[in-house]
């Protein structure tokens, strides 16, 4: 999909809300159970309902592989329904790949081709010729890692790396990578302030913001320093959409969820003059 | 496994060769194209003909993926032939994978439970806890990336990070994860006198070694510098070993091959006295 085809859907809907498919089997209804393939059926189930809310999926695909090929079998069924049903959607394979030249070629493979996303995470540690593959794919998007949510980015994504913090460096050094048109990045929104300086580095590159709720990100705060011309902004809310009801409404619920964030995102659009 | 078993194997074999079944539809015998499951059919080939020569098998997963569904059931089926037939192997899922608290679990899950892998390669970025589900499974290894063997190691990991090299502020930091002694470090052999420097911060860790032979680092070097008491080390070939030859007797050439780098590490053995 073309950056152009995301913008033009997040007019559309007034969403930049991607809705995380982390789906566990221990926390999906009971009575989905009975199913022939019941990550199928919630997936396909909170897709229907959220559909005109949002404008990505991101299936995380560690909750697939923990269920083996038949886990990664209910990935592509998923992926199949959105591509065939919703095919305006960008679709997020949250993988967090990378490894070496030849080996990247095949994750991207993997995922774009095999399967046909429009877009994976991928970890920076490997530098260039690890990150470069991905961006071989045309109209294609490789969401790399620069400053995550979780407590252990301070592990080393914010050392000091010649006078700038490490995810700095990997903003910066990546704009240098062939395609580099084709990246956008995953920054956290635990402390919204470090958006600004992200955009100082990337003023016009998608970020894909996890983070904002229930780990503390206010909404408002990421787009104050997150918005751009065109939007620029993914917003991922996964277990306070998907897991918000363990009963027999929970598309119904997950859709009154996404429906508080999209409106929320409308009211931001209308105030940063996006609404149109 | 415990570690002590490997040292056992490694002792008794007089190897601490790892053999990495990097799987190619393009690039098998094209006799095998015919079979069932050809991945499988090959890595069947090649482990019945290698396993005398080496200590670990190595699949790495891209491989594997790329072929969907159907190439995770290969994996899965390679991984249950080599512990029902040779229990005594150490088996490592290059994978690659790092990501918050409870999605790390899920891949821990998914590749030392779903799958009954001895080890698995992560990486680092995300910190410590996107490193620490992997840790809480008892004789599982965790072989975290730290200095790897390809061109873009050097945009972040040999940075310098409060005055020491960003791969070494990685082995130290990794030093203070809940149960640590639960983790490996890949270290690339491109320059052996790095593993001298990662020697002083980790003397008692296994290394995984890619990158001698074909990538130019010499074996004699990497023993010099990078052996311990407890050996201490694994060598990675994987294309020189399993590619060896494209014909009929490709598993008859791997063995050779094989053969070629055990003979060199009983001698590396003998020198440092660990022959016994």
């Amino acid at each position: 999909m073309k950056i152009e085809q995301l913008v033009t859907q997040i007019r559309k809907k007034q969403s930049f809300l991607c809705v995380g498919l982390d789906t566990d089997l221990e926390k999906i209804p009971t009575h989905l159970l009975d199913h022939e393939d019941p990550i199928f059926s919630f997936n396909k189930a909170i897709i229907d309902a959220t559909q005109s809310l949002c404008v990505a999926y991101k299936p995380n695909t560690a909750f697939y592989e923990a269920y083996g090929a038949a886990g990664w079998e209910s990935l592509s069924k998923t992926l199949r329904y959105i591509n065939e049903h919703y095919p305006e959607m960008f679709t997020i394979a949250d993988a967090k790949r990378g490894d070496i030249g030849n080996t990247s070629t095949r994750y991207a493979k993997a995922f774009f081709e095999e399967m046909d996303f429009d877009a994976i995470t991928v970890a920076p540690y490997m530098g260039k010729d690890s990150v470069e593959p991905f961006l071989d794919f045309a109209d294609r998007h490789t969401i790399l890692l620069a400053l995550t949510s979780n407590e252990g980015a301070f592990d080393f994504q914010t050392k000091m790396v010649e006078n700038k913090e490490l995810y700095k460096e990997v903003l910066k050094t990546s704009k240098s990578y062939k395609n580099a048109q084709n990246l956008m990045y995953v920054v956290g929104a635990t402390k919204a302030s470090y958006l600004r300086d992200v955009r100082e580095i990337v003023p016009n590159s998608f970020l894909l913001v996890p983070g904002v709720g229930a780990q503390g990100g206010s909404l408002e705060e990421v787009c104050h320093y997150g918005l751009n011309a065109d939007v620029g902004l993914l917003i991922n809310s996964s277990r306070g959409i998907i897991y918000a009801s363990q009963g027999e409404d929970f598309a119904q619920v997950a859709a009154e969820k996404a429906r508080e964030l999209q409106s929320q995102m409308a009211q931001e659009l209308t105030k940063f003059g996006q609404n149109t």
